[in-house]
């Protein structure tokens, strides 16, 4: 496997309008994603070898992605040689992890060394560093089988790529883990890579239906892409054993972030666990939400409740009443933050020409160039603040519950000539900016459905209860029945 | 100013056999390198400017340069063009800060936009991401002259670029900050930027005879260059007044660390502080050392001493004991740690070809591929236990004073066929891992000379006592007669 054989689409890497086609109705009593632990018996038995998984994998990419438009790249000579590798290992009973033969797509803002990392951005075209981010080179030596590079919303901002969303192309799929979340849920993919620093992760899988891993802060190695103090690499999947897995094994081989352990937990995905209390968040997000996802969601805290779990409300205790109030100003911390961090590398990008970045990454960095490093020390502050109060509410609670979006995915046919452009064509990261400043682990479940459309749900625990999380989240997906709307 | 009017040294980014030339002697007591602050008194009243300045580097770059093969690349155009552009503020009155107009070197791991970055790596010839690192960004806001990319050693690593020491070119000048302390102590220029992750910066001035202020953990943003755990960005200077103004306009602009409130302290230069008790620490570099280097490292303590600064040693008191010997493993702690963190960049850079790192970053790197993510966890935890270590110290000291440097520079003139290589040829660093382990600032001070070449001796405080020791180090040199020897 080497560079050069990749197959570019060189229109995924900027904007399109989206294509029009009928909306699939996803109900989540009855969707069932693509998944991969469950092949594994079959790959012991011969009845199934990753390379025949893998070739599944690619019919659903060419029937879907003309619509879907979520890969960048795919590597298909290069996936096809280590899906036979990996067949070879299960055939002769020494896979090299649980992941040997899963397919796996990259959020295109990490490096790979088979494919280009254009990061959705103009500045970027074209740009091939050669070489692979440290959680890609840990899945390459677990056996996982990395077929695509996936879209990414420009720079991981707020400026979306094409993907649509996979239940109704009119629609998003939220960002900036785009393709990374669309791929998964269409079944192109069982697993793939995102990353979050706002609301990257846990939003599209929200919009998409996906189970996924925003990790606590530093638990996968992000290897040289460290220049943010809050983003971290998560997985979408279809299960919470691939997800975990997935997460498991890069962590294993590569680590934490720079200075830190690195993900906590086992090997195997944590069993299900019914958590005792939990703090049911509305959010500052809550006055934006439609009727129905409003109900839903207070239809699944009754189903969470009835299951034996014991439901708080911020105005319970004076603890989680002060957590409220602090992650009421969760999103404002977090761009300044954001903002701040990025400005170096965004005014590099920016001098580069007019059209190097997108006038949505040039406003944002208006506001950043407007910041002072004091501007930027009361962001670190209302953090550490918001951390400490998040560490408060749990010695009252074992972890929190919210929305994943803002209620389902919204239209987004593109920017249109004459009308004022959206400011967050992927949403809005109300609901994903508190677990981005608490560094906090947050699981994402396909728990509702509002109108026909995925409406996650998702479950934040304390900085290193990743395992934790998921063993709730898993506990959850068995026990509690999904609501439609 | 813009890329592409550059001047290249192309045979600057690897090393050659150094040139031979006759050994300047060096004396602390009346060596005066050359200075920037000093100047200001001229650029205010008229009667000198910063472009006038600039020239008088340049002519010093021109009649030394040949021998001392400090600078990877110049940008003499763009430099001429922001000193005059600096000459027209100081006119008006309006200088942008105090490093208006200084002409700085910039050490060539550090992106600039105006020159490539090599990093003294075959693997990065002709690399030029035309933008600028954050603490170049913030320097040229500051109205600082960006002239020149010093001589990194390859990676920061052990292999050694061709710099020579400025006192004796049949030396090394120490490294892997090898240009920016060669080039400031030639006074070529008053100031460069330096970088540290396990000696950089301290052994380099200590052989070169610098001020120089490897600073806490986090204090100087480091832009998109944040994959180590423990890398600083520094400076090396002649004067107190010229390390602290550069460090502090950095950080005013730029910042600290992404996640880091960055360097604290004031603007000027913090005043002369004697310090109260200080800790002599000869560590575990010290059976390498000379007896010439031991007797003068005595009698310097004996003149602290003797200026009424009480000075203890490791047997004084438990917690200083304590203290010693969880430093005695510190360069093992460092190279773990290093080694671990380079791993997945360094994997991706061997895999380019044969030629695209040395020998020396080959061996690292096969050490660090038989770590496992265990071995790392050890070496974190060996460092946050010196840390504790170092914590419960100062509840007895203000601070510690060791060396900067084994010794004067040994004699270097490259690898030669048919010998064996020298594993470290810019020196060991093991009077720097314990500063670098602790997150420690450390300001090195040229009070030293053995047999005519600069011997440095550094004063190492709490993390964020960069300001504090930066006023220690200000009163030793006014104090404390130097010792030549």
């Amino acid at each position: 496997m080497g560079p050069g054989r990749f197959r570019l689409n060189p229109d995924r890497n900027m904007p399109e309008p989206n294509g029009q086609s009928p909306a699939m109705r996803y109900d989540p009593k009855t969707f069932r994603g693509l998944t991969f632990h469950d092949a594994l018996p079959g790959f012991r038995d011969g009845s199934d070898t990753p390379r025949a998984y893998l070739e599944r994998c690619l019919e659903v990419i060419e029937a879907r992605e003309p619509v879907l438009q979520a890969l960048v790249a795919t590597d298909i000579e290069g996936a096809r040689e280590a899906a036979d590798a990996s067949a070879e290992r299960w055939r002769a009973g020494r896979p090299l992890s649980p992941v040997d033969g899963m397919p796996v797509g990259i959020k295109d803002l990490l490096e790979t060394r088979t494919m280009p990392t254009q990061m959705g951005c103009e500045a970027y075209r074209g740009n091939f560093p050669k070489c692979d981010n440290a959680a890609v080179a840990a899945l390459r030596e677990a056996g996982a089988v990395v077929l695509a590079k996936t879209v990414t919303s420009e720079l991981g901002g707020a400026h979306p790529g094409p993907t649509t969303n996979p239940f109704d192309p009119a629609r998003t799929p939220g960002g900036s883990s785009s393709g990374s979340a669309a791929a998964v849920a269409a079944g192109m993919l069982p697993a793939a890579i995102g990353s979050q620093v706002g609301g990257s992760i846990v939003r599209p899988a929200g919009y998409c239906g996906n189970v996924a891993l925003k990790p606590s802060k530093g638990a996968i190695n992000r290897g040289e892409r460290q220049a943010s103090s809050q983003s971290v690499n998560g997985v979408h999947a279809n299960s919470i054993e691939d997800m975990w897995r997935m997460a498991a094994e890069i962590a294993k081989r590569a680590g934490g972030d720079p200075g830190h352990r690195g993900l906590s937990g086992p090997s195997d995905p944590p069993p299900a666990e019914k958590p005792g209390r939990l703090l049911a968040i509305e959010g500052a997000g809550w006055s934006m939400l439609n009727d129905a996802t409003k109900g839903a969601f207070g239809r699944l805290l009754e189903g969470v409740a009835a299951a034996g779990v014991t439901v708080l409300r911020p105005a319970d205790d004076p603890s989680l009443a002060a957590l409220d109030a602090e992650l009421s100003r969760a999103s404002a911390i977090c761009y300044a933050v954001i903002g701040w961090e990025n400005r170096w590398l965004h005014r590099a990008l920016a001098d580069m020409g007019p059209d190097a970045i997108s006038f949505r990454a040039r406003q944002s960095l208006e506001a950043a160039e407007a910041m002072t490093v004091a501007d930027y020390h009361d962001a670190l502050a209302g953090r550490v603040s918001a951390q400490a109060a998040w560490a408060r509410a749990l010695e009252t609670v074992d972890g929190a519950l919210m929305l994943s979006c803002p209620g389902p995915a919204h239209i987004w046919a593109g920017d249109r000539p004459g009308e004022p452009p959206l400011a967050r064509p992927t949403g809005d990261a109300v609901f994903n900016t508190p677990a981005s400043i608490l560094f906090a682990p947050a699981v994402s479940m396909p728990l509702m459905a509002v109108g026909g459309l995925p409406v996650g749900v998702q479950v934040m625990g304390g900085q290193g209860d990743d395992a934790r999380m998921a063993g709730f989240a898993r506990w959850m997906l068995k026990t509690v029945e999904p609501v439609a709307v």
